[in-house]
């Protein structure tokens, strides 16, 4: 049975009684932060997930809570950064996805704020002189529009660049609907075959650029089946029909859903295209704030939404 | 028990022994027409859609079929509207939606392609002088975006331009998901209030702006709510469930969709941006063949897509 | 001879001891203000501009220079508008301008962070109850695409809505490219016919509306004939060239220019797009603060740019 | 003195009386064909053009004239092409410039309709299979925005996929505002250092990427200075001024034109955005055809612009 969730707080539910999974969370103001740490092969396999840390960060309404709320989970995206990114050295910033499909483009709407500088920092003209740390980024978009595997690009990229650090953006798929831009996924593990919204064929990790690789997500759909089967099980279990049957019962939706070409569907909020640009600006103001700690707060906020 | 659809060809389907409503179906090539004729206000009330006719013109897989068979639709679109719309005079086309919700920007897309030519008409160094039937297009916006209802908008133009009919583009909700995007229907009955993707709070009706009014529908959505439903009720029959313990978890499965927030959600396919772009275009070349008797199809088509 | 500027502060150096027009100048920080009051009739056919006031606010590096001097102009524009606008009614902001033509796009952009009231003012569960002043904006959109006069559209909505004025914002061409994008004009002369990028067929004024009109343009373009004829002339100037030769020097010019197609091309800066972004929203700004001053500037950030 | 223009046929009139250029020139129903020789260094650095060959293709008015003249340009692009490129191998089409600025958004435009394919060709489903050409695709975007070299990006995808040859595309700067998105230019000599809208800072060439290296590119704008330049320096000439005063005449207008900040603006046509949509699509059909042989016309079409 399939999981079909890119969050590991999710997969966390289909790990009873399992060891090597250790988990803590806690609340700062109105964000409420959740760390998996997932030790052990046989947990990574059951769970479906590599080993390795997640930490994620949810408000429940994060794309309309007001501008000081933003500003924390920015500020907890950069406390959580700071601690799975190396110090110092070049940083490349990945936004993967596409960018005309509006639930997977969240890679790309992030780039447009983030503080582009590896071409600055050495400039002796720069009135920030010294005070920047490199920071590039690119986009390479998606296998059935470019014919390139994004693995391809970035590794070129990465090769030639010599960043200290990829960290890599993405839209996720997950299990529960509320989740959908109110949940922030930070990890070490880099990105894996076959998570996100866009299914990536090849992984993106530390063993494949052969340096840290840490990515960011954003649940931005739950898939249709998801929801069917999750109301299903429920309803079943009030009606306190037994484990046999309820399988059966299981089976015979999931097939009455691929007939009726349910499986693949996507369900979203209408609102998407607005969601994306206001979380992206979050994540970006999250990304900026922990790349460049020499920068005040009105510094990076300037130089990244109205400056040049 | 609220239908959900903005397709009478699906609210048929809750018309179990109703008089007061005609139907047909018949075989156009690769697409099938349905005709919905709604003759009684008992029927108009049971179906919760206004009396008048519904043209439903299908084909299974319309964004990505061969030309000709989009030729073919654009073709029967034409024929649908010819029946339908008053043979001379100004025509203005309203493009209803938010052109920056995906899911809700099927009119304004449609927009781009349609043969704006009252403008044209008239002047003496147009080539295609007398050739030409006016047409004006309108994008009037939602109200969360221009605090103007569409109505106002509309009716404020109309009493300007009086044109001899508006033709008005909607995103509509459908209750099958099959529906989304392969569907296409044609209406004399207008827009109605609580309609569409973006429910609209006025309506744009013959009464209230004193032209016949064709509407111009493709579902775009299926609420998720509808979908968990009519899952759950083809499984609950195959269980053998009887009537009231069947009403009994359905009334269960919704209160627990609402409580964890996905009534409102939406499903769509993942490529909906590209669905729009493509199924928008062949909405366009039916119009302009309906609109412009006295041009061929290579003069339309260089006009609206490829040249001035 | 064709003066083609749409700012009255540069055709008033073609009113060589005319009488009928009073212009004061003042600094303002950063900023530089102008007043020009055409008070005659004589005078408004001599510089081909209507009888009444201008105001230009000019600040020399506009779209890049710090938050604080951006909140200054948004301020200066807020009480350039006060002295215009009636204090009480509800207001229709019209963006004119063709959206998919960069250098015509600053209406649409304008639009964008406009905070839209009209629908919220008398909810009674709205936060701001009692403290809006309504709005609505409307994009009516150019000939060419929509087959409509922007005249015809906004005359159809304001005797709709009844607003105590109209705001309409426009890019304007300029003599000078030191202009493009670093000055504002605010008139309440309305927009005249073949004024703007677009060359408007008809105008919007209070004898064609029957409501105070305040047009807010920025030049955005410079034809390429005023900047050969004007470096021309100054040139010829220096030789020391008599006003006979001068005048047939120019009309060889003129001609050449002609021959070569360059009459109708315009100068622009190469980042144009980005500017168009940059001074739209010092503009939306300043509109905002005039039109809503119970809410602090706080709340207008956060309801235009962040919030819902 | 700077010549300025990207164009080989337009640096020609430079070399007056040089040895090392061979020119010709036909006509191709509605195409005039221009082929460029650069055969010797000495000829190079006058013209500060590299050694080799460049084809021009113009059409006095191509973004609006009819379908056929628009498919005979796509095939004459195809032609030159051929003739430039190996015959078989994968091939990486490189789209450059600035996909948020009108005038340099050319390459990014053009990818949008060429017909992507290195990931399908080897698959057994593929109903094309055996008939595709490999073809990858990549918008590296440009340094400001992303911090990276776009040769730095190039080179890092050429080793990973080893491409039989690159094509890039370009936006240009001309001397004639007559050559704005009329004229294509093919040339084996790459993409040099400080050509283009966008002022590439490092080439793409055969020697930096290991492979033939083609470009084909556009003109998108003239620089202000040299409208100035031309149109003063034709009417010095017709009012018969000696050599050392026209010299001096010249010097004085750059100053002034330096002075109004006007030297590095450009002179493009109004419909920039609308002309960069249909010239790029000629380019991508010149292109789809070129790669594609063994596809037919009405293939290519439907693949590329209409179908998945």
């Amino acid at each position: 049975m399939q999981i079909r969730t890119d969050l590991a707080m999710e997969s966390r539910a289909f790990a009873n009684g399992l060891s090597g999974i250790a988990t803590h969370t806690r609340k700062r103001g109105a964000i409420e932060e959740t760390h998996v740490r997932i030790e052990t092969e046989e947990a990574a396999q059951a769970l479906d997930k590599a080993r390795g840390t997640y930490i994620t960060l949810s408000h429940p309404c994060l794309a309309w809570c007001p501008p000081e709320e933003r500003k924390e989970m920015a500020r907890a995206i950069c406390e959580a950064l700071k601690a799975l990114l190396p110090s110092a050295g070049d940083l490349l910033v990945v936004g993967l996805g596409n960018r005309s499909m509006t639930a997977d483009a969240l890679g790309s709407r992030v780039l447009e704020d983030v503080l582009v500088t590896r071409h600055l920092k050495d400039l002796p003209e720069e009135a920030l002189q010294g005070r920047l740390r490199g920071v590039c980024a690119a986009a390479p978009g998606v296998l059935g529009v470019t014919g390139l595997e994004t693995a391809e690009v970035v590794q070129g990229i990465v090769e030639h660049v010599h960043p200290a650090a990829v960290i890599a953006i993405d839209a996720l798929a997950a299990r529960e609907s509320t989740r959908i831009c109110t949940t922030v996924q930070i990890t070490d593990t880099g990105i894996r075959p076959g998570s996100g919204v866009g299914n990536h064929r090849a992984g993106l990790t530390k063993e494949t650029l052969g340096v840290p690789v840490v990515a960011i997500g954003v649940p931005m759909v739950v898939y249709a089946s998801v929801i069917a089967r999750d109301a299903l099980s429920l309803l079943l279990h009030d009606i306190g029909m037994d484990e046999a049957e309820h399988d059966q019962a299981m089976d015979t939706l999931m097939n009455k859903l691929a007939q009726k070409g349910i499986g693949e569907l996507v369900v979203t909020p209408r609102e998407v295209d607005e969601l994306v640009g206001k979380v992206g600006r979050i994540i970006a103001d999250g990304l900026n704030l922990a790349f460049q700690p020499r920068l005040s707060e009105e510094e990076i906020q300037f130089l990244s939404h109205d400056g040049p």
